[in-house]
Formats: C-alpha cells, sequence, structure tokens
C-alpha cells in the first residue's frame, strides 16, 4: 500500500492527536487544506507558527499571552479589587465570555490531586496570597469546576487566605438557564433547593 | 469582554474553519496546543509550513504529491496498465488503505454537474483519455461514489472512452462487509439481489 508522503502523513499524525480529531478526521481536514492551500493552508501554517513563537503564560495570572503580563492584568480599569481563581485558561476564556466579571484572575493549573502529586506549589497557589498584598484584593472569586477536586482545591484555599483578610466566595451552584428539572441530576436539584432564595 | 489575544484569536477562527472542528473545538485544539507547546504546536506549525510548501497536484493522476508526478505514478511496478478513476484524493487514499489495486490513478477532482457548471474539461477527463496511449493502458476502472453524480459522470466517461478500445469496468455494488441487512437501505439490497453470484 502506498501511503500518503511522508511530509502529509507526519501532518496528519500531528493533528490527529489533537483533541477532537482522530485519525480519519484529521485525514479529512488535512485533505481539506490541501484543496485550499492558498486560502485555508497557508494561513494557518502562519498563524500557527506566529502563535508557537509569542505565546506564554503571564507572569502574573498564567493567562496565555503575548507579552509577559496578559492584557487583562496590564488593563488598568481591571484592578477593582477582585480576583477570579480559575482551574484553567479555558475557564477564564468562558468566564470573559460570560461577560460579568471585570476584574483579574489567577490561573491555577489544575486542581489539587494527591495521586497525581499535585500540591498548593503546583498549582500556584503562593503566587495567588503575594497577589493580594500587592494588587490590593479584597474579594477572591473561586470559579472552580463542580467536582469533587474542584471542590477540595476550594476547600484548600478558602483555608489559606483566612489569615489574609479578603472575602472568599464562590459561583453560585443552582439550575442552568435553560435547564429541565427532569434532565438535571439529583445533586444539582438538592443544592439548588438548599441556596433556594426568596422572589 | 476581553478576547483572546489578537493572533491565537486567529488561529482558532483558522482553526474553526477545518471540516470536523467549530469554534468550540477549535478553541479546544488551541488551548491544547497552548499547553504542549513544544511537544504539540511547534511540531505541526513546522509540518504544516513544510507541507503548505511542497505539497502540488502530480502533473498526471492528480493526487497530492511532494514532487511534479507522484510515487505512485513514478513507480515502474505501478504500470499494470490499469487505470483506476477516483472523484478526489480521499477516494485514492481510501482505495489505497483498501490495498486491492496495484496499478495507477486518474484524480478527476470532482463530478460533473450541471448546476455547478461542471463539464468535462473541468474534471481532467481529457487528461485521463491521454493517458490511454501514453501508458498503454487498458484497464479503467471507474472508482466513483455510488452517488447519482457519481453514477453520471461514470456513464459519461463509459461512452468518452468507448471509441479507445479499453475494458471500463466499475465497483461491485451491494452488502457491505460486516452490513445488516436489517439496516441497509433498500437499494443496496435491490442492487445486491441483482447482482447476485453463484457459490
Amino acid at each position: 500500500m502506498a501511503r500518503p508522503p511522508g511530509d502529509i502523513e507526519a501532518l496528519i499524525a500531528l493533528m490527529a492527536r489533537l483533541p477532537g480529531l482522530g485519525p480519519r478526521s484529521a485525514r479529512r481536514a488535512v485533505l481539506h487544506m490541501l484543496r485550499k492551500r492558498m486560502q485555508v493552508m497557508e494561513p494557518l501554517a502562519r498563524a500557527l507558527t506566529v502563535v508557537a513563537e509569542t505565546a506564554r503564560d503571564c507572569q502574573r495570572c498564567g493567562n496565555v499571552s503575548e507579552a509577559e503580563i496578559c492584557r487583562i492584568c496590564a488593563d488598568p480599569r481591571r484592578a477593582t479589587g477582585a480576583i477570579c481563581v480559575v482551574e484553567e485558561v479555558a475557564d477564564l476564556w468562558a468566564m470573559e465570555r460570560g461577560g460579568g466579571f471585570r476584574g483579574r484572575y489567577h490561573v491555577l493549573g489544575g486542581t489539587l490531586s494527591a495521586l497525581d502529586a499535585v500540591g498548593p506549589d503546583e498549582l500556584r497557589i503562593p503566587q495567588l496570597i503575594d497577589r493580594l498584598a500587592q494588587e490590593g484584593v479584597r474579594e477572591v472569586i473561586l470559579a472552580l469546576n463542580a467536582t469533587v477536586e474542584g471542590a477540595t482545591t476550594a476547600h484548600y484555599i478558602n483555608e489559606a487566605l483566612a489569615p489574609h483578610g479578603v472575602t472568599v466566595s464562590t459561583l453560585a451552584q443552582g439550575v442552568p438557564m435553560g435547564g429541565e428539572l427532569d434532565y438535571l441530576d439529583d445533586g444539582t436539584i438538592s443544592a439548588a433547593l438548599a441556596a433556594r432564595r426568596k422572589l
């Protein structure tokens, strides 16, 4: 069997390692690019090269950035005295899409995990504590995932922040927008009932 | 709302245009690459750049190639006197994965379509006819998709090849390997019945 040319095959193998793509869809994507070399493949090659060269972690919050300090940390209008703690950059982007938060972020880079030997130092928690005084932080909002690992990490951070005199809050739990009770898991319904509010 | 940095956003927009990826999965793929800059993003950027620079169409058969003539056309062992006609490069790769065909290919680049103004000249059919004498072809196998467009195109090519004294054949139609009758469409079952063979 004559396979696709070596370089193309290498490209397919690399594409197939991206999340959401397998060998079959990687092949399809590469064939699409080969058909649209000028319109798709060359711009994508250039964009990837630029990002691979320039992208780095923000030295302050851990966000993806093109400079030492990311655009959010560099924006003085976002020095609101509130820091939102998230697990991953993806969560930061999700919060920004929500559009409700006007302060700054702190990306942990994961959750505490005894199994994977992830301790507080791996999670940039000391850096978070350093920022409290440096930036005059009054409130820390924990926007961690509603998982066991997220809850454990939130609990740990809450304890670690206690001596520093900042308000620590977490996202509300309850029925999501458009959510139908019949399709929700029992835990969510119980949490929403416990946190019911007066109309 | 502070969006991801401009270059990264441009990269996500380009990735989202690939088949099988949307904005959400493109974002996920880019975040994955940002986390694995050395292991994933840089090799992928290099591979894409190489392919974007070197990939071209084989001058003879239309396959994707790194040289003027693709590896299959350049291989003298594949001068078997048989040419397999396919719609797209993806189909050529599928035939090669099947592994049963040892001759050469001819990629049409689509199917005849009055609506889209695709005529025989757009489909490299004249080039196919030129190859018959040049390469001493005795059999042309039409491996077109089992669609109305594929059948129309196969019919046209069969007529066009009639004066040239080559055998024209098409892939057999019938029950696919592992196919269960109950899940097959009626057309396939009728075709398989009409083409039944003695055991």
